[in-house]
């Protein structure tokens, strides 16, 4: 695991899928590396204290281990089925699921109002961590319902939140996000779904969606579905979106699910991984659904829910990047093959463990830094998310508002790259062994790779970062990420042991400062430019933010083991983690920076029909 | 396609994939590009006009999009199934063995001694290439048999000669190579199956291999095993191991196949991608065998099979990233969805196609620079194959063996790295319908992932470059490949059109000779240097070969577009491929160069326990 070398036993058995919370990491990236964040304290939250949190995290871990963990690589091999129009999820999610919803983990971050717990953002998020370790397939029911659950209490009538939010958040019912249509995902311009008002207040909505994860399934006794549609006279385009509504079953007066209502599951996708999560082919056809919004806002209110969906799904690729290191920290510690190459390491075993190899330790400790360095980040956003919605400064909550703004699309694209390339280089530690379904191991690969594509693509994210993010208010919210990066490069570039990582991370920020001033100057010639930019900015801006999270560790854990803490263990690894990363992860950033002023012009030479 | 725009119609349906040879770019590598590449002339192979060439790749061609390609995503959603010990391989699958057998395919690179057509290995490997492309796990059942033989006749006896290779050349029988064992993969020294005279020249072989591809299939009448396997009183280690041929079953006198020889398939793996690939594990159960070459000298025959395997793999990755591109590149011009952020480019369509956006070109663009980077150093290695065994100089034969040697791992780790990437690439041109199974895309990405580990894991290519290959005979393999491109700057680093990119070609190659001398001198003192910086290295090997290559292929499309040639396309299109390689992939190499520099230490910090 990251921070502490516990390890589940598995008694040897390779074909075991591995996974313990890495605590101790978590705690350190929610109490102490960002203390001096600049958002202050936060009254609202101050029942949350470090013992409280403690409790709910290990409480969240061992759930995670022992109910949602022991069914993810039989999710996998069995899927879901469809037969007679009902989605059958695999064996033991009903019952996880019951246990989840009655354990009052799908409440976890919800509004007290609701009946949800009021947690804080900054350990909702570890435990969503948590979730998307053991079981990424699973996470996604409770997930979406939280997603629809923002949507609704930030855009629906009183009377829906009063009807709907109250079973959504007590996990009886689930939600779903409708968007995506046969001919169109990323331009939900072209979306062609209608809703025709009743003149009760009610529409009947009709139309066809696709890739609708939990669109169908057998967990809960009604679904609330979120969809977009057009009304009858909406002008074209995106202005011309509405949102609405509409159950599985319309509630009865007395809110049980009553008769159903024109929605139909008419198949479900054969995926490459992510088997255990229904994705949904959904009919609605004159279906009743009430609208959540203003007509023609469908657009903003979806993006409430997409916006806080993104930093989930990145998350998610943490989540899964962590599992797949544990995954092969384990097996390179167990695998016995060839000897060191400075002589036997172990000479009282047949061969020496794996680990002993320099390359294998380089595919670990890559994994470990962008795990570390993903959670830093992500600790640093969810305390703007706390801070957004609850400091008493408005000046902070504007800041954090921008932060999030800014690193919404770093954190859902860079952490699923990443986490990608985590899976697959534990993939490769286990060798021919990873290849194997029954390894566990090639699960994380396919499960991580949707992560790159949904609630828009890694290049969309890239391209919202660029072409919406930067320019926004005078550069105000890239203000938010540089102005503490430069404040802490100032203070620390001072003689010392940390002297090389300051300047590593001040010659790695003044290359994202050059490319921003680049990219702007050039993107408003040509917006184009700004497009040839993108994914290259976005990993540049990520490795920097990694970078100052690492350097902030470092710091912290050096003084830490200067005055003699009692976790030195921990402290020094992390310190080594970080070194790690500036010597070995962030000269990547040169390369980026050298595509980025490379400029549109090598990628737009060839035409089109030579492809 | 690579080199044309040339495509197959697939009428606009997502679900069926396309592949059409690059015969454009293939003639290019074969017989523009390396014509100077210091081999000379191979007598030998005269008969093999580009007319005679042309006209078997053409042939080649054709077959692979009619036979293979239609079976490729059918396979691989049948998979093989073993019943009552016998696998029967998908649907198709054996008639179109048939017809590959019977159309004197699997015979074409033999020796026309064994009923082989003696077909260069330029031209050979190409068509490997396209059989990759067309159906990854078709072309394994064939390809084996062919390492199998380059064993049995470098070196079996000449009755095992005669017996074997004949039927073998035809395809009437094929071939393993058994080497694996459950408790060990790279580290062969600790295998257990034993072998015991007979005394009548024959062996009783006795052991459990495992991940053998094609053990056992109902393709051909008989599978010939290679075993890797110990003698009652071979020494512990690799230098007791030996190699034996045992036959599923014992030819009878008029050689046909005769009674069964305890050869059995315990189970088939179930795996990540290459599901139409039987991968079985064998048991074998006093089986009769002959060994093949020297006793103890069992890892040298098994070395000669795995080189040509493992450029065969990295020929394998290359054919998957080209399919892949394939695909995209259909996709991004069918798929119309959004705008080109300069405005429509296609104002009588509802939505532009996604080529139009610069992210898209970047990942097209991507993996085009990578398929041709790789096709052009995968043609200069296989005419060193041809000059290794045909040329009449023996100090050619021993420059292009050096070349062949050094650029062996290369080969198999880089060009598989790449395919995965560019499938991946491929996958996120789709969106969501990349993640779907019908789409076929993200079966490239499964399929690929095993070219990174099998015949030797991209981590132990890596070790074999530093470790084995660049100190070897006082650099002598180094300076195969260090000399022609140190000749080609010099010869070029002239002021006009080119100079950008021999600069930046030097420089790489400044880099590259920089590390070299670093890791070399590290590695003295510390072996364990050699293995932190592999990875790095070879990966940084491979830009500049690729460079080179793109440089080289610049001027000879500069040439030709100032001489007017007819194909301005098609050299156009080559330069601006080449460019956008030099702009957007080769800045990589500085990152591959600090990572080497920073040497192991950051690397092997951690405590084993930590982990």
């Amino acid at each position: 695991m990251a921070a502490g070398g516990r390890m589940a036993d598995r008694s040897g058995d390779i074909n075991m899928q591995v996974y313990d919370a890495p605590l101790r990491d978590m705690r350190f990236v929610l109490n102490e590396l960002h203390a001096d964040d600049g958002f202050g304290d936060i009254p609202a939250l101050s029942e949350f204290t470090p013992d409280l949190t403690d409790a709910i995290l290990e409480e969240a871990a061992r759930f995670c281990r022992d109910v949602l963990l022991p069914i993810n690589r039989s999710g996998d091999e069995e899927g879901c089925h469809l037969e007679n129009g009902v989605v059958r999820t695999p064996a033991g999610f009903p019952e996880a699921y019951k246990q989840f919803a009655e354990g009052g983990w799908t409440a976890l971050a919800s509004d007290p109002e609701w009946g949800g717990q009021g947690l804080p953002e900054a350990v909702n998020k570890l435990v969503e961590e948590m979730i998307c370790s053991s079981n990424l397939s699973f996470g996604l029911y409770p997930g979406l319902t939280h997603g629809a659950t923002t949507a609704i209490e930030g855009h629906g009538s009183d009377a829906l939140k009063q009807a709907y939010l109250p079973k959504m958040v007590s996990g009886q019912w689930s939600g779903t996000m409708c968007l995506t249509e046969p001919h169109c995902g990323t331009d939900l311009g072209l979306l062609r779904s209608r809703a025709v008002p009743q003149g009760d207040g009610s529409y009947k909505v009709t139309g066809s969606k696709i890739f609708i994860s939990a669109g169908e399934h057998d967990l809960t006794e009604n679904i609330i579905h979120l969809v977009l549609a057009r009304l009858p006279d909406a002008p074209k385009g995106v202005k011309g979106i509405s949102l609405f509504l509409v159950p599985k079953y319309l509630p009865r007066e007395d809110g049980t699910p009553g008769q159903s209502n024109g929605v139909a599951c008419a198949a479900i996708e054969h995926k490459m991984g992510l088997k255990a999560s229904a994705t949904c082919q959904m009919n609605f056809d004159d279906s009743i659904g009430w609208i959540v919004g203003e007509p023609g806002k469908g657009m903003a209110a979806m993006f409430t829910m997409m916006n806080t969906e993104r930093v989930s799904v990145g998350i998610q690729g943490l989540g899964v990047g962590e599992a797949a290191y544990q995954a092969a920290a384990w097996y390179a510690k167990d695998r016995i093959q060839g000897r060191a190459l400075s002589g036997p390491k172990y000479p009282d075993q047949a061969a020496d463990p794996i680990i002993v190899h320099p390359d294998v330790r380089r595919m670990l400790m890559t994994m470990r830094a962008y795990n570390e360095g993903c959670r830093a980040l992500s600790a640093w956003v969810s305390r703007a998310l706390d801070a957004e919605k609850h400091s008493p400064e408005p000046e902070v909550r504007q800041r954090a508002s921008d932060f999030i703004a800014l690193m919404t699309p770093v954190v859902k694209a860079l952490f699923t790259d990443l986490a990608f390339d985590s899976a697959n280089l534990a993939v490769q530690c286990y060798g021919g062994h990873g290849y194997i379904r029954e390894s566990g191991v090639e699960q994380y690969a396919r499960d991580a790779r949707i992560t790159m594509i949904y609630e828009g693509t890694n290049g969309v994210q890239a391209l919202d970062l660029v072409g919406r993010k930067l320019g926004a208010h005078m550069g105000r919210y890239l203000r938010s990420f540089f102005h503490p990066v430069s404040a802490f490069i100032e203070e620390n570039n001072v003689d010392g042991p940390m002297k090389p990582m300051i300047e590593a991370l001040a010659k790695a920020f003044g290359a994202l400062q050059l490319s921003t001033a680049t990219v702007a100057q050039r993107a408003l010639k040509d917006p184009e430019e700004a497009g040839a930019a993108s994914a290259d900015y976005l990993r540049l801006m990520g490795l920097v933010a990694m970078g100052y999270c690492f350097a902030k560790a470092t710091k912290i854990a050096g003084l830490q083991l200067f005055f003699g803490s009692e976790d030195k263990r921990f402290y020094d690894a992390k310190i080594k983690t970080a070194t790690f990363f500036f010597e070995r992860i962030l000269p990547q950033a040169t390369a980026s920076f050298l595509a980025i002023k490379a400029g549109k012009k090598s990628l737009m030479a060839l035409e089109d029909d030579v492809f």
